[in-house]
This record gives C-alpha cells, structure tokens and sequence, in this order.
C-alpha cells in the first residue's frame, strides 16, 4: 500500500518560504497571486497490514513537528 | 480560487531526503518500510480568472525543476 502524508505549517505560524515564493511570483509578472505556503509530501510504501493509525504514529515520532506542524494522512492500495 | 501543486522528483531519480527519512523509520522501529519519497507541495491564492495553464507557466518558470521533477496542478474553488 501506499501512504502519503501531506506535511504543512499550522494556520498563523509565519511561512517565510511560501512568503519568497510569493515574491518571486510577483516579480515573474504573475498578477493576482495571494497568501503562498509551502508544505511537504512523503509517499511511504507500507505493506498491506499497515494501518492509518501505524502512519499517524510515524509522522508525530518523525516526520512532522505537531507543535507548528499539521499533517493529513491519506493510505490506499497500489495500482 | 486555491491552486494545489505537488512536486515530486522524477522516477528514477536518486531521493537521498526519503532514503534518509525510510532509515530513520526503520530505526525507530516501523517495520515494512519500503520505498520513501519526499516532495513538495505549495498552496497558492490565486484570484478567480486565473487558469490552470498560469499555474504550470509558475511550475516551469520558478516553482519545478522540469529537468528531475514532476509536477501536478489542481485548482479549487475557496470553500
């Protein structure tokens, strides 16, 4: 199975990397461009007995920060 | 409108940051690990008439190394 865990910052904690994103946008000519933020994605194998709950416990011992960090957990079969 | 847009490193490409991260999971104890891989993902506010044609010219100009990454755009309506 895979699992792929989408990684951001909490909503209110300062993004300065979304924020050069965001200026570098601006000044490539891109109008209309708001609030930018910048988050990870880590796509695991697992094998076919893994649970949500198993990933969950990766992310909070490893993979994200929970004090500053969201993270959403999403597992499904391997085409 | 939100534009969504996963960057991921190609098939095939060398992701030492997954290697890394799948070592570490294994180390911790999290058995069945296969392949890890890590990417980005960066959330844009966009205004409404913005087209999904404007956010891959972002990928290709500024967001995407095109040469070793693979990109994916979606574009949503704000709830």
């Amino acid at each position: 199975m895979k699992a792929t865990v989408h990684i951001m910052l909490k909503k209110g904690v300062l993004d300065p990397q979304g924020k050069a994103i965001g200026h570098a946008l601006e000044n490539l000519g891109f109008e209309d461009v708001g609030d930018v933020r910048q988050g990870k994605v880590i796509e695991i194998e697992v094998g076919a007995s893994t649970t949500k709950a198993q990933i969950e416990d990766m992310c909070d011992k490893l993979l994200a920060n929970p004090v500053i960090e969201d993270y959403r957990v999403t597992l499904e079969e391997i085409a």
